[in-house]
């Protein structure tokens, strides 16, 4: 994940200095479906594997491991050549190239006729505040050096009281990407898994949520406007500014447990 | 930039309580070129007009002020709709829509032959480390509330000690956009002038610098590695982790004046 190279340090005090330093890899990284090209994502060099596959379905190319007659991953070329059971039509290469945006390649969700494929989360999961505050802590702490060295971006995925996957990356999407692919790949339930997340939460991080079924995504950071909008319409718990032994629940509080063994 | 909303706010000492809270507004804003749709932002609502040209420049859709025709913005659809001169090509609007990604929807210069069209910027401009510093306190400060409260993104532009444009987004793309849309329409010359970053520098700022003219970028942030190979080719000083008295310099140093009145 990490480069060295040769930088001047400097400071009003001590003037400058050559100094080798660390610094945080980005690569293109190319994803062909069916030798289709269908996106070169900017992306930090790690679980590549499951980038490409939590893109592709987050992306709406497959909707399940068993899609996915092969996978092809070099991580020295940065390429992954996915096969699949469907040939991609021209209409999701389309949909997929119509519109881009800052950071919100999600974006043609929010055309009212893409909207119908996002279906609300089914779950009855809940989780005890205590042990989200626990695991955000926990998350902080794994993130933390890195962040600051690097300007990464982490997510993980929790279940009862521990992390189960943990992804960072350059890109705040890509960091999610590569969970919800680790849980496609895996076959793993997300109706009873938490989301954590270092950053705010925009618009894009519920449509992914939801799209995979996860019930709960947590931050310690703000959530937008319309990332609070959506996470009411997709009925997932969005809970904000969860630092110390506080958190902002702004959807679903139902699902958080906040007092020893009873609701609110 | 606000929206109020009720939420729940919990704590494990005094439990939970309704609470009335300000979240930062996101909206998707699409941009008509000729009546041509060429792309939908998912951004914050300020500075639509701005974001609008120096999306089209970045993008490679305008030129200068010159090819504009005429622009109306309407701040409360999101919508802008921009007149130029010449007409866009299918080619453009396929060059564009080709790739999309995470963060990084100028992945379309990775392609060597986009990368022919970005010219190293050519500029003799020296700005003094002190000046840099001090200036970076004050940008700092400007965007802490905010960035605190909402999770947003800043730049801000400087010509000798002073910031003459400043710009928040929810995305790091955007208010990069917003900032070279106001030298754009300003026709002001970016030559010796410096830009400011609240964020982590990925390669596609250096894109951005270089295709306006920038010749200095500061972050108070990390910047990757390719960010850095792309300032040294592109011939940008690009300065990190610029805090306090201190700044690492990742290439160009010859622009930054070290000590009163000379170079190191």
């Amino acid at each position: 994940m990490f480069e060295e190279t040769e930088i001047i340090r400097f400071s009003l005090k001590e003037g400058a200095a050559g100094f080798k330093d660390k610094i945080v890899r980005e690569v293109p990284f190319t994803i062909k479906v069916n030798n289709e090209e269908v996106s070169t994502l900017l992306a930090s060099p790690s679980d590549l594997k499951e980038l490409a596959v939590g893109y592709l379905f987050v992306e709406g190319f497959i909707e399940s491991q068993s899609d996915i007659t092969d996978i092809v991953v070099n991580e020295r070329s940065f390429f992954a050549g996915v096969g699949t059971k469907n040939k991609i039509t021209p209409e999701q290469l389309q949909k997929n190239r119509v519109i881009t945006s800052g950071c919100g390649r999600n974006i043609s969700f929010y055309n009212a006729e893409d909207f119908k494929n996002v279906l609300p989360v089914d779950s009855d999961f809940k989780a005890e505040a205590k042990t989200i505050l626990g695991l955000t802590a926990e998350f902080q702490k794994k993130s933390e050096t890195f962040r600051e060295t690097g300007g990464v971006h982490s997510a993980a995925l929790c279940e009862g009281d521990r992390i189960i996957s943990f992804a960072e990356d350059i890109g705040r999407h890509n960091a999610v990407d590569k969970i919800v692919g680790g849980l496609i790949l895996k076959k793993i339930d997300p109706k009873n898994k938490f989301l954590l997340l270092s950053g705010r939460i925009s618009s894009e991080m519920l449509l992914k949520a939801a799209r995979i079924g996860i019930p709960i995504i947590v931050s310690r950071s703000a959530p937008t406007d319309m990332a609070v909008r959506l996470a009411k319409r997709l009925k997932i718990t969005l809970v904000g500014f969860a630092r110390g032994s506080k958190m902002n629940i702004y959807s679903e509080p139902e699902r958080i447990v906040m007092k020893e063994g009873k609701d609110v």
